[in-house]
């Protein structure tokens, strides 16, 4: 298994990873992007508890991941939208696994 | 798909796994204690680049999540030892995932 030995090589990329997903919030608005692309007032309404602040900052990190691509349309007025890329996707199995743990997260410390 | 959708409910789980393991040590910390118990200093020594007074805080927010168990020994000087609990050594499959993640993210950052 993975941790067993805790091999320290295996932290560094755990470290890479949770460095560029810190937080409660960017997972959350990646999970709210991938049932499609959203305008900033839609993935704030949709995120739950999240101030507009805050969501303007995560954008821009997730962006600077590469996990989502901001896309500014000619209209009029001009429509901006967060769209999730191939790389965002790749945190699909993270999510999964997440969600799947939060249940039993649930459940423990509830049930006890 | 689990994210297909971006059912709220699943967001709920996801959001308590995360409130649960909030920012980026916690992780870490389960990590090392993956290999085996260890007292204060030896965790503070391999999770590279935390604080003292951060990694007290971390260890009492995971003891309180039932992740970790502190233990006393009746030793001269008593003797303090942290041990991951079964429900800590349930985010295996998590960490495997971030750590698979993390690896193709330093090759998405870098490689582009």
């Amino acid at each position: 298994m993975l941790t067993t030995g805790g091999c320290p090589k295996n932290a560094l990329s755990i470290k890479d990873a949770l460095e560029a997903l810190e937080g409660r919030w960017k997972l959350l608005i990646l999970f709210t992007l991938s049932s499609g692309p959203k305008r900033f007032k839609q993935i704030s309404k949709e995120v739950i508890g999240i101030t507009d602040k805050t969501l303007s900052k995560e954008l821009k990190s997730l962006e600077g991941n590469r996990l989502i691509k901001r896309e500014v349309y000619d209209t009029f007025p001009p429509t901006v939208e967060y769209t999730i890329t191939a790389h965002g996707k790749s945190l699909e199995k993270v999510m999964e696994e997440l969600h799947y743990w939060g249940l039993a997260h649930r459940r423990e410390i509830m049930g006890n």
